[in-house]
């Protein structure tokens, strides 16, 4: 597969990732970073056994100097060799990104931070504040609960906030914004109940008005994520309501991952004026199979709704394999759509530029000055 | 793509369309009309950008004279001179449908009736009944609200008839047919609402067992639609209680479009007697990735329970694009079977003639002496 | 399609599947066995316009002395002809299954017993016990329920269980093994009902947790079947709350067919320990579009998670097509990753190997000594 020459080069934007494990990492904690299993399985082989142990072994083993498909034991000792920080410059090196999105607020402690992952990258970061953290640093602060949330999210200059209803309570919020009395009932509720975590509907809710009324681009995690989660509730129609209440407004929401719900994230994306969808994640969990579900997203989603995702984490692999597997994917796309006569190079280059970059350069907004193509 | 000989002439009755828009459009009333959004998000770019937008340029431009691919505007402009009724009479005479079934009940003042669309097309028409603007029509009458349903159901002369009440309450209809008690308090209810439109479950219910009581084909709206219903209360599945409620009856049941829940509408045409499928409407909204959603329609729904429907709606490229995507997507399936020994040219010949026509043929009481071969 | 060496002759465990007819069929027998569908439609056409039935006529035909393709009528008279013994014999010994473990829990007075098997085709058999109807088989015994349960499963020497629940009640299961004091309420109730068969939560989980004391593995029937379950209740996600109960006993859960939820089961086999999934039934029941399901099953499901089974009932022709549609569906994706360079020639035997038998020989407990490679 040889890949667009529009695409091969295309600026990327990342507008969902996380920063990177600075330490050097044995065997279990590779492969524990890998998938969204939290562990290696005793009752099955090791994790390299999948397509995107595959893809690791394929493509990152020789940005580290070995042969491509290299045995696992050769690439994990040529990894700790290197050590973490050449490793992590040299994968996110390849990515091509301009910019990345960064959610900081989970597990923060183990990852770089938005600034390290600026410096050891040079590529520009900037702020996406994670909702749930946000609510839960201030849970225990003096004062209005509300007014809290609404000054610490004030002082963090960030470009976007996230929600991980999705792994608390599900997609299933209702569209009304809770008043203040019933956020302060919630609240109640929530500290006597000792848990640090927050997993509450009216309050998960709340936090999207929040960002709306800030105006900033809401991302809700969607789909596949680790076993914490209940997949079937994470089914993006499940938030119909919530959109259907939102669009007035024009903010932007963002519907991340999505798998394997791609498909009606795209039909949200083209009914909903404010919706836009990614299948970051799964594009490169599923290793040489991840590029064909970019085709099942693109559908019925208009080229000016879908955005590029990485949604890395911890591991430098994810940055090489979603950027990588992003533009084959996309350039399959295109590329049969050329063959077949359906659209011309020029409609290629065009839709590349729309979802590469362009769509989400139009709806986050980075600093004035700052502009791409 | 070579489109199969067996398919390039193949007659086709549509099972599922609309009226025309007999005035010009202007390019934001083209857009609204393109794809199911409602209107061109201000967020977004236009709906061009998209694969139908991209399928209307390759495949209507050449019909109005232009070349493959002409840019949005240009054909705009073009339309624009050539006029509304000849563009219909053009772009509707690509299809080579011999029947068209038409839903003539939403929109009808914007819409050709199904008198003129035949006039204009010079193809036959039938009339479907949507059951709910009959209910509509009926509700302020004097007398029995059953009765007047029944009455004014067969001066209509329809063939078939079509549940929306995946529009109005989704599709976990109960399998139980309402008593006339049920009827009277649902319809006092309605009445106090003060709501014109019909949404109630008792009611849709019971308007689906007026229709087969009449031995009239039941036609369901089923997933993909606009942002007016719920598409996760669209999943053909919802209706398993009155498919296995209605089966003894024989009475054919037709669940439309289903995308993105074809193979759910596969699996209900397989194990259910009187259950028939297509995946209209998709087909044509996702342009050169429509045909490969009627390969996952076909994995187990039998090829006597698949019907053809092109769900056009205003727009006469609508019209092109169902069919032609309709047979490009049908050749490739057979054609790939072909190609891998899997079946015979006649047998594709045969399962081309039965989806094309001879289904919808034997399933609803066309005029006698009307006979496809 | 040519199929890869390393899959051509690999040993298959077929981990699901059933004893066959012992007696000759008429067309109308014959048909009502080949799909899921109980009967054949009188308002379709014969099953034989289905993708399986065209698979019979290509890959089965041969078998019996025929052309490949040859007619339905031409099969069914050279099937009578050879007689049932000799057809059973001939298809089975195709597959290249070194052993078969068998649910010979449902009809079994209409099949042949797993001993039965065993001498027809000369392959290993192994027993599966169906929890439902172990549980049926003691209802009206002395003592006490639980107990008699317990002890029957002693008795039968069986590898694993099986539980149908997804037939009888869904599987939206709880997590929480039952009090003996639930069972025995249940057990009442169930008693009273007068119906011999069983449809109860707390029971079909109570029976889940029997297997899993026993240190037995669990078999779900999970999604496509018959019109006796209600398939959106049969999505594999609804078990999450099973699932995640259920992880540290370590005793394996193998969640068979999963169509058209094969994505979803994929995720559940990646994130849970104890989870092993497939996409038997389906791979074979749509002939030749069922090999591009398995490499949706293997987008995230790691290899080391992902067995194979043929679900075989009644039809010899099911076992034949079962193995052959899955060494052409793992084949295929393997080979498409070789082309792509996805993956080594090394790495695809690797894989086939652990799929095809390696993980099923590591988590039943077969006879000591009877090892394969």
């Amino acid at each position: 597969m040889t890949i667009l020459s529009c695409i091969a080069d295309l600026p990327l934007i990342d507008h969902h990732c996380h920063g990177l494990i600075r330490t050097d990492l044995d065997r279990t904690s590779f492969e524990e970073l890998l998938t969204e299993a939290d562990t290696v399985s005793p009752l099955g082989t090791t994790l390299f056994d999948s397509t995107i142990g595959l893809a690791v072994r394929r493509w990152c083993a020789p940005i580290l100097d070995l042969p491509a498909h290299a045995p696992a034991e050769d690439y994990l000792a040529r990894r700790a060799e290197l050590g973490a920080t050449e490793v992590n410059r040299r994968l996110v090196a390849t990515t091509g990104a301009t910019d990345l999105l960064v959610d900081s607020g989970f597990r923060p402690e183990q990852l770089t931070t938005t600034d390290e992952l600026a410096t050891l990258t040079g590529i520009r970061t900037h702020e996406i504040v994670r909702l749930e953290s946000l609510a839960e640093s201030v849970l225990h602060d003096d004062g209005d609960f509300a007014m809290n949330c609404a000054e610490a999210l004030a002082k963090r200059n960030a470009i976007g906030c996230k929600s991980v209803a999705a792994y608390r309570v599900g997609l299933r919020l209702s569209g009304v914004r809770p008043t203040d009395a019933e956020v302060r009932t919630a609240v109640d509720r929530w500290r006597q109940s000792g848990n640090p975590r927050l997993a509450d509907e009216t309050l998960h809710r709340y936090l999207v008005w929040l960002a709306i009324e800030n105006r900033l681009p809401v991302q809700f995690h969607v789909g596949y994520g680790d076993a914490d989660l209940d997949l079937h509730e994470c089914d993006p129609l499940l938030l119909t309501g919530l959109l259907r209440a939102t669009e007035h407004t024009g903010v932007p929401i963002m519907l991340l991952h999505n798998y394997p719900y791609q498909r009606q994230a795209g039909y949200l994306a083209q009914v909903f004026q404010h919706v836009f969808v990614d299948v970051g994640l799964a594009t490169h969990h599923a290793g040489f199979r991840g590029p064909g579900l970019i085709a099942e997203l693109l559908e019925i989603a208009p080229f000016g709704k879908v955005l590029y995702s990485s949604d890395s984490f911890g591991l430098a692999e994810h940055y090489l394999l979603g950027a990588l597997l992003f533009r084959r994917g996309l350039s399959d796309f295109l590329a049969t759509g050329i063959t077949e006569d359906a659209l011309t190079p020029e409609d290629a280059g065009h839709i590349a530029r729309l979802i590469g970059h362009q769509n989400a350069r139009r709806l986050y907004q980075f600093t004035p000055g700052d502009v791409l193509s």
